[in-house]
């Protein structure tokens, strides 16, 4: 069978984290986040890894490589997260081992928690024919939308908040990534990416422990949750 | 001076949390949610409370009222939250003590932990002449938006979650709920029902430390805030 690959954007500076540690090496309960990440993705399926890091970092990650509980390498990202996609994919066809991958799922390596019943959805929604498979949570708050002349209330019923892995048909998403760049599109996600070649995005149930570490109180609400499990 | 009061909305069963206790009477650090509130409200400028409780549990709450940091009060929800509401502002209208209050403070209960700048950055709105003020937060996650034919992603730099406090002028606030019931109207939350009468609505910074306490993943993340103050 095909290998899954993941790739796990690490390239964050992780400014708002504070520290001057890359995001994806910040410990959280005595391992880095990426580590974390690796574990999850393997745990839920995935088969190999590739890790986007900031170029010239490849010694801070060597440790983190070494002890990925599945095949993992290190790739340099670009300027913007499109291009750190890029690269990975780039890399992904250039790697023999990697290349009759069908399919593939992006991971930010700050969704450390991600638990691995969430990356099996979207690895069997994938395997289920779903070019693009991303899991999302009910959004539970009220939420406004600011207008040119003020704000008003959004039905909140019919927004989703997006998580990762997101999983896609590897050949859509190099032309996806490729549109992208050719066309200098903003997107958000690679979800987006993938829309904006007309083929549609299936959702999965996601899960809040893989919450994004962003900010000190994202990694204080995963620290609970680490020790929730221990 | 009028007093400033707060209608702590604490009507809710709380059954996602588990258990069969009143989710404001749920404990977090020893104290229940409610009274965590009652502290937020009073050190951010709130002068009395009136509690608003499900029907047969004034005796649950009697604690509660009796430690409150500032003169408190329980009446009885509705079947809807915005019967509670309207019920705690004809006890204001008939409390000789409330009854000069220009301003109210609408709180769920569940945000135990709403830092007294956020309170306090409502109330100074009002006093500034706003109608309406309430506290939001800018929203972080890519959001993406079920439609018919599929989801697509929405412009999250113009969307913003909604807290509490929520305050307004306690005249405008009486209209727009007696609108609400009249007309049978369906409104997420207060700001929404003076918006329906064309009242603008002001936006001050939020807290992310103001969570709301629904599941057991909130009063996870809320232990840990409450230890990282210790």
């Amino acid at each position: 069978m095909e290998p899954v690959v993941a790739l796990v954007v690490a390239a964050g500076s992780g400014s708002r984290l504070g520290g001057d540690i890359p995001k994806a090496l910040r410990e959280l309960d005595g391992r880095p986040l990426v580590s974390h990440s690796l574990e999850g993705l393997a745990a839920g399926g995935v088969d190999r890894a590739v890790i986007v890091i900031a170029p010239g970092l490849d010694d801070d990650f060597a440790g983190v490589v070494a002890g990925s509980p599945i095949p993992a390498r290190c790739v340099h990202g670009g300027a913007e997260r499109q291009d750190s996609v890029l690269n990975g994919l780039a890399a992904i066809a250039a790697d023999p081992d990697l290349a009759a991958a069908r399919y593939v799922l992006v991971h930010d390596a700050a969704r450390a928690l991600v638990p691995a019943d969430v990356v099996r959805r979207v690895i069997e929604a994938l395997i289920g024919g779903a070019v693009a498979a991303i899991p999302v949570l009910p959004v539970v708050d009220t939420i406004r939308e600011v207008t040119a002349t003020g704000s008003a209330t959004v039905d909140r019923s019919r927004l989703r908040a997006v998580q990762t892995p997101q999983g896609f048909s590897r050949d859509v998403l190099e032309l996806a990534h490729q549109l992208v760049a050719d066309q200098d599109l903003q997107v958000t996600d690679d979800a987006a990416a993938v829309e904006a070649l007309g083929y549609p995005v299936v959702l999965v149930p996601g899960d809040r422990e893989a919450l994004k570490v962003t900010e000190p109180l994202d990694l204080l609400f995963a620290e609970a949750i680490v020790r929730s499990h221990a």
